[in-house]
């Protein structure tokens, strides 16, 4: 008799569940819940304001997820509830929040309901960037040798800068709460009544390492005395790895749900990690990048290296028993979407309504009779900094190439060829370092949306580039992983990796590299990693100073 | 009892002529007659069709703007015939054509009529480029000195490589020619009856130096041994400085007209110098900015001296007793053109709308409230190459700085800087080359029409930016030449000083440098020069890969 598993997806403006197959991973139903709160950044529900960078959310918002697309996701496939045998959820991260020892979030008590700092801080709160320089200003003084895995940076979005700003701003709510955990993890407690750490954003966000643990506490208190046992304080140094089981649906969770009680919950995940095995991946040497707005890259290697310029390595921190490294690109589909906003003359909306065609569509298509190297022009893609391999927030974008000749679409396929220098900056970063990568993997909705990106994509890597089917890659991961916490006796799979090699990827499309274009494309990105180096590397920070001149305009 | 002089400005597209009254500069009417040929880049009058980058003019149309014009600005004013005593002229240069010894134009000879070379080669003629870069290789390995006096280049616009591309191309053209003259003197030579070659032609165009002669014959012979006596057999090596007067009206002249016979006609001159009298500029150290689509600086000194990037200098080029030095911008009104064109988004369009006023202005007008450096953008202006202090067409644009909250409006002030940017690179350069700068003038519908550029260039620069008042700069300046050439006996001037400091200049308009914005532009351009030397002079020479690469892929 089949089995199936269901995985949920939070996003950031809403909950995703999937059912599939348990045994096949073949996708059934999906249903989607938009947060009632969204994304809080100007107030509180009761009016009280917020300031700058903030960004919040509320955690009735993801118990509601469970309870609309669980029982939607069962009604639409016919699914018998009985026969559904694990369930796995994902989140964006580094998403976090304070609670009580028993799991309730502080800003569900009564009296903190007017806190900011009671609530989520979603990924994107950029508030704690004082605490984050601080932070690593702090670290590379100590020489902390753990900074390295993280390309010598913490973000301002982990977790310790963003506790760190609960301390100085309102250090009664830092003392109310018994823990800061991840969503991701919070809702694994609520689903199963237990509280877990994944391996993941532990390794990722929180700075846990699995052979050395959390940094010393000498570290934590150089950052304030008060923040000395934070791990075990507000933390937990039980970390479980990718791939477990967290224990069993409580009768609580089932009654919301309306699944069985007792079926297992898999460990809580990160939205792009989760991605990896339902790309079909099953080891290393493999780069799957998730392209978005902004695009994420993941790779497992064998040892664990200490690569310039990456987000970060943790072992067990995509499939267990391997080194998971993290890469980034900050301005992706931004990026064409600012090109769109910003640039696009008024007379191509004409002619696309004219030719009786979509703006987008009009505009790919004069950009694909463009030749590589036709337009002449060349871009660095830093329009929202350069997270890897530079790891630079004050980077800014750069053309150049222009003459009065040269048009929009032309600058339009410069900016999505310097996405793909940029992508190849860090494929080859990761080669140079150590990190073999032997196949490149896209998914996401741009990578499925636009053929002529992908081809340039394999024409620059000189890779082929293969785009993966589904619309719901971190949906199917996670569902995926709790096949997983199921097992195969219950139906579902043994490991992750035999889940993963049970992808159907055979409609997933491959582009190959041609080779006049990979060779036109290899004298350009020569000129790419020059420029790069030039602006990126301190030989002119003129970027830099012009940032330091708009600032002062500014006041 | 008043006396007046007539100027007729010869431009691209048609003539203008002008009546003032002799001794106070005071313009009184103006009449415009547009060419029936306008430019010839296709086809000859007869189908004969022209090839890539030729660009012919007729002779006949510069006689008819005398036939229409002079009548017109006589009958305007109501300014008695008999009361005007003198006629100057001016052209764009080099426009260049080949005559019997009469004067009479080959291609009004039935048998030449549909021979492309026979006709009247305009300024922007480019299909000489192949002789000019020749030229140019064999003065330079020669190691001829007057090459330092263009800035080390001869353009392909000028008339030693429009020559040779007749000799090479149609012999028997060269051959018929008596003499390939200026326009602008050929039109002076139907005027007053006598073939005369103006000082500032010879020396810009012609590769003449009032010193030192033409190049020499093994020069013109290591072109072509038929070139060796190209000065004595096809130009002349008689040269009138500017100011003199070339004869009198004749008869037939007169009749055309409408003017006395026997007026005064002065020398013909070129339409961008001209300019620097009507500017009320009498001496050194005053440079006139041309600005429209492309900008021309103009300059006096009292020395020679070799500056480095410039277009020329020639003794008696400007100004009779000074040394005249010419540099150029080839993209400033055409940049803003190819940004509007290219780069305006809809939504600013139905803005403008919305508000009812112009998009030019509603983009001026946001563009305005940015304050110096609050856009962290920066550009070279190069999308046309640069003409000074670089001379290299083929360098090209550059914008950095971008960020996803760049908007349009501060792409094209950044534009809008770097043409300023560029503009003080030629001003810093005079005075390094030892030619002192101490005012700078502008004139051209660019610097009337934009009181914010403006006030930008007087900030960049950190120097007051007159923009003269008049919208007849050419036509003012050839009637103050033809005043000059009548004298101060008949009711005009005795020389063209005089003239200069007659013209009204009580209604130009003063931009001031606002020390805080000179102070935020001073470091803007350092940022700039040091982006100009290492794009420009060869440390990265990425922009002409890039043209490589681009060519290369067009096939």
């Amino acid at each position: 008799m089949k089995k199936y598993a269901i995985g949920v997806d939070y996003g950031t403006l809403s909950g995703r569940a999937l059912i599939i197959n348990a045994a096949t991973g073949e996708e059934l139903a999906s249903s989607v819940y938009e947060y009632p709160h969204a994304v809080m950044d100007r107030a509180l529900p009761d009016g009280t304001p917020l300031k700058n960078d903030w960004a919040l959310q509320h955690p009735q918002d993801y118990l509601d997820v469970l309870e609309h697309t669980i029982p939607a996701v069962l009604a639409e496939s016919g699914v018998n509830p009985a026969d559904v045998i694990g369930i796995g959820i994902d989140f964006t991260a580094c998403t976090v929040l304070p609670t009580l020892k028993d799991g309730t979030p502080l800003c569900f008590l009564p009296e903190y309901q007017n806190r900011p700092h009671a609530y989520v801080k979603l990924w994107k709160h950029h508030a704690a960037q004082d605490k984050a320089n601080e932070l690593n200003r702090i670290a590379a003084a100590r020489g902390e040798k753990w900074l390295a895995n993280y390309g010598g940076k913490i973000s301002s979005e982990w977790a310790v800068p963003k506790i760190w700003q609960i301390l100085d701003e309102d250090p009664e709510i830092y003392e109310k709460m018994d823990r800061f955990i991840e969503a991701a993890d919070w809702i694994v407690w609520q689903l199963c009544g237990r509280e877990t750490r994944n391996s993941c954003t532990a390794g990722y966000k929180e700075i846990w390492n699995k052979k050395t643990g959390f940094p010393s506490e000498e570290f934590f208190a150089a950052l304030d005395p008060r923040l000395a046992k934070l791990p075990d304080e507000k933390f937990s140094r039980e970390i479980t790895p990718l791939g477990s089981r967290a224990g069993f649906l409580t009768a609580k969770a089932a009654a919301l749900t309306g699944l069985p009680e007792g079926i297992a919950v898999a460990v809580g995940n990160v939205d792009a990690h989760v991605c990896v095995p339902a790309a079909g991946i099953d080891g290393p040497g493999k780069v799957l990048a998730i392209m978005g707005t902004s695009t994420c890259h993941m790779l497992m290697g064998t040892e664990e290296v200490q690569v310039p310029g990456i987000c970060g390595v943790v072992e067990d921190g995509i499939m267990p028993g391997f080194f998971g490294y993290e890469a980034g690109q900050s301005c992706v589909g931004d990026h064409f979407a600012w090109f769109i906003d910003n640039c696009l003359p008024a007379s191509y909306y004409e002619e696309a309504q004219a030719a009786g065609i979509n703006i987008h569509k009009f505009l790919r298509e004069k950009a694909q009779r463009e030749k590589p190297g036709e337009s002449g022009l060349l871009a660095l893609d830093w329009w929202n900094g350069n997270r890897s391999v530079l790891v630079d927030v004050d980077l800014t974008g750069m053309i150049l190439g222009m003459t009065l000749q040269t048009r929009p679409e032309q600058i339009y396929r410069a900016l999505i060829e310097a996405t793909a220098y940029g992508t190849r900056m860090i494929v080859d970063n990761f080669k140079e370092g150590g990190v073999p990568v032997e196949e490149f993997v896209a998914s996401g909705g741009i990578a499925r949306k636009d053929p002529m990106m992908m081809q340039i994509y394999a024409d620059v890597l000189n890779m082929p580039v293969r785009v993966t089917s589904t619309s719901q890659g971190p949906a199917l991961g996670s569902a995926l992983f709790g096949a997983v916490a199921a097992g195969k006796e219950a139906g579902g799979f043994d490991s992750i990796f035999e889940a993963a090699r049970a992808v159907d990827t055979s409609r997933d499309i491959i582009y190959r590299p041609i080779p006049e274009n990979a060779a036109v494309y290899d004298k350009l990105y020569a000129e790419y990693k020059t420029l790069h180096d030039y602006f990126g590397r301190g030989e002119n920070d003129v970027m830099k100073r012009l940032k330091a001149i708009k600032n002062a305009a500014r006041g």
